[in-house]
């Protein structure tokens, strides 16, 4: 089965990137988590990217904020598929990290997901790893009923919750 | 081989969403290309959706503009990859189409890419069944060394071009 | 006399939405409060607003956030008119759900309130529910007078205020 | 029956706001239309506004730009549902307009459609009114279905249209 | 000497607008203030602009938030000059204030500060009422001075400050 | 009289700033045009500043686009109040230029207008000048009647235009 | 004499792009130009700018738009200094660019000038060469003497427009 | 060898611009500091930056908040490199700042870093003057090695992170 790559531009992205990293855990998926920055390791970024596919990875999500540029990064030295994670930073309100990681130019895509939506990120590497692998489609599907009814669940509750409030 | 659809949720998309058309059928990849809105057509194309899988498509890629509901709502009736071209409308640049269709809540993700961004929602399609179907990731790699020798061709031209100019 | 349906996207909204629910409250408008996702739970959304006419709802107010699709994935299997309140979320300041709220494509309009503006938004079911209920609409009137007047009050306390702090 | 009242800040804005006119023509609902300044003729709008019920007005349609006022203005002298058109003008692509018509304080709601968005402005009056008027009702109804078969006609022709392209 | 009026659109406004109130104070200008709302109190305000010049006013100051139409109303119902202060409020981060105070339309100037700026509402009221009365310049232009002495003195307290910090 | 100067900063600016000079002729107040940079001719702009008022100076307007500090820097060197215009240039659709101009910090307001706004800058200037000048005044309210006047011929007219276009 | 280098990311880029090169011309300053995208040839990016400082480069200069990452991914390998151009392109105005090429992270700076900014950027380099060459700093200054004197000149045929104008 | 100002607006930008200040000192790069208003003490930030060549400075930074015209201001005085520093502020999230820094007209170029980015400044500073100081571009160079091998270490301890946290 490939493996999914999940790389965080900088430690401090962590608290969010967990979010990814428990979702892949869950549905069983095999990863690898790297610290690797676009700006920082330059080289050690392009050399995984570079390899990636020969190492058993099928998706790379890349974390990145502000000046986003890993996904791009990783995107540009692979052909596997590369799903961007904009992180929020302190300014800006994670605009800077959406525009830099959703705005590719033609020819180099990054599947961009919503600021800081980690979970999204690995679910949709679930999603495209299940094309070819029915039990892990069976599991997706299994986690969208479930969804369902705990939104479901949520709102028979809400009597009673409406009851307290009023 | 998996399928690709291509929905629309206006025939005024075509003039852009043809570029998604023209790469898939470039790459040789089988696709299928619709109007669908998920305000004027909704049963359509939840139905859509929820047969995707069954009638043989792999990836969804929908395009739409202003408040970008299409590919959200096909996204949350299939387990299938969408991606997601957020249009240019007349107002707001396409500012408005991008959050719509980026910004989905934790469980749905939409792979988005850039604002206009039709030829590379079709890469980013092949690179998704590329990883099961080795001569297409061959000819998605050819298309990178294309690429890449283009841009070579084009710096070789340009002292000339800077000739002219000054 | 028509009920109101007050539909928010997740649990997490009812803080803000309860907002809504008061004021229909003390207008003794009927109304049913329901969780229901867009994403989450597509079909029950749609069922939810194919038969809300017939269920002797008037009105449909929808709250949702990020790429807020609630509001116009109801108004979209309905001919009831449908108030959406866009929710801020935890990044982008409610831009993202204004716009994917209020910039609905021709066709399908959703009458969109201010970002967390949860009482406009059952005010404005008041409104149109009081063009044929005259108790209603003298209700309003008074709740419009009473406005005033709390200004009014608030302004003749302002010398005070300014003594104090001055 | 109500008629709908649809007052635009200035003749500049009628090229679009004709687009909500030529609905309520086609839906049979009575009009009246006028031009009216929130900031150049603000008496004879707030004379307008509070006669607007007395004068067999249900609803009122008001379209303006930049610092767009109309709407809130009316709606501040009138206990009927005022629905807000923001008109994109010369410089910041009708964010301006957007921001101060949908934005009002707690009290005081507009029903804000999308930028430019004339004709569904009068689409959502025909929804209103129509709660109280089965006939309309209908129409809407029907209005709807043809936009649905409107657009699967377009989608039949997409095939032919990919032909010619590709 | 002509006094100054400054208007807040909701008590919620005081903390900030006290600030434009000390200033008024510091310098000796004359002022009211009042909490009227061009939603909520639509008459009172209008009352109040349009005998503000027969009432001693020379400048009239209005702070409002969100689609804040204060300062606009006011200025339709008066040849004097007002200033308007857009107050940030709890979304968007005061760019709604800003552009609904800001962009008015030809004919209707608002002498628009920065967001949340009451004591530079106060200041240029002192400069406009200054051009005819010379104590009140001489006072502005002290104040000036002191400004910028300040501004000396910190500097030259900078360097303790780095010594203790690195 | 104190007569207006009207600065910008570039002669490209001319064409939307001619709008202010036309205001002031009609109303017959003595101004001066110049064309002085905030960064090109700074010190050409600081000594103008500084002698406005010895020279017969009231107000000063300017206009500036992108980074706009013409008018900050005017009014840092100056006690009179300083209008300024934020002109829209060829990216950021003026956004960046309203920002530069609007935010000034405590202590040097600038009295900013819309986005290209110049003749609401000169009618500022006016109504600053007619609080010293009952004729001034006069012509203000003949002005703005007027205005009003002309809006309600155009709303006479609007029911002809109506005819023709439905 | 260090050499300029002036990268960018696309051919279409160099309509504006020239304006630096014609900059560096006029100073009489050496430079290269090349086109070299971040994303479509990121080894002959890297490679570039690994080499930059023994090839006798002294400043890089990187235009690109979008999602802007060519400046940044060449500070990532050089120790030299690089100036950013963010370009504007067909969708977001430039805002995309900006915030991709002027958001950089902690570590590795990209000194950003405007959008579309080519002169700018040009004429920075040439303020970074003049510090170790004072001839190049005399043709700097002697150049914004001529910057000046040219704004006088149009100052002086302004009263001439103004008579045609009015 | 050359010394670099730092120039803040106000004491307050003095923790985020220490930044600035520590990485200087950690370079060994002399510096001065100084507190200095484009708007409060405009001659003094003018006198500053035309003796700032002749008192042995090689570059400026200078860091302001809102209308930030400190960089430009600096700019127009000095043939010297100025860096800006954006800083945010109450309000708008340093997008203010950031225009109203970067966004120089074309003749004055600032270079601009990110929001808050004190520490990029003082790099960026180290870059310019190590072009002709060689020992200065090794210690950069040792720099960008040790954020390098910073990042590998963080690397390594992801892998313990990741078991704690799953």
């Amino acid at each position: 089965m490939l493996k999914v790559a999940v790389i965080m531009g900088s430690d401090s992205d962590f608290p969010v990137v967990s979010g990814a990293v428990k979702v892949l855990n869950d549905f069983g998926v095999e990863y690898e988590a790297h610290i690797m920055s676009a700006h920082r390791t330059p080289d050690e970024a392009a050399d995984f990217a570079k390899n990636a596919s020969d190492n058993g990875f099928g998706v790379i999500i890349a974390a990145a904020g502000k000046a986003a540029h890993l996904a791009g990064v990783l995107a540009s030295h692979t052909c596997l598929p590369v799903i961007g994670i904009p992180m929020k930073s302190s300014t800006l309100d994670g605009l800077d990290s959406l525009l830099s990681t959703v705005q590719m130019p033609s020819g180099i895509p990054v599947a961009t997901v919503a600021v800081d939506g980690a979970a999204n990120a690995a679910l949709l590497a679930v999603q495209i790893l299940a094309l070819s692998d029915a039990g892990l489609m069976s599991k997706f599907a299994a986690y969208k009923k479930k969804m369902a009814s705990d939104v479901k669940k949520k709102d028979e509750k809400l009597a009673d919750l409406l009851k307290e409030t009023l």
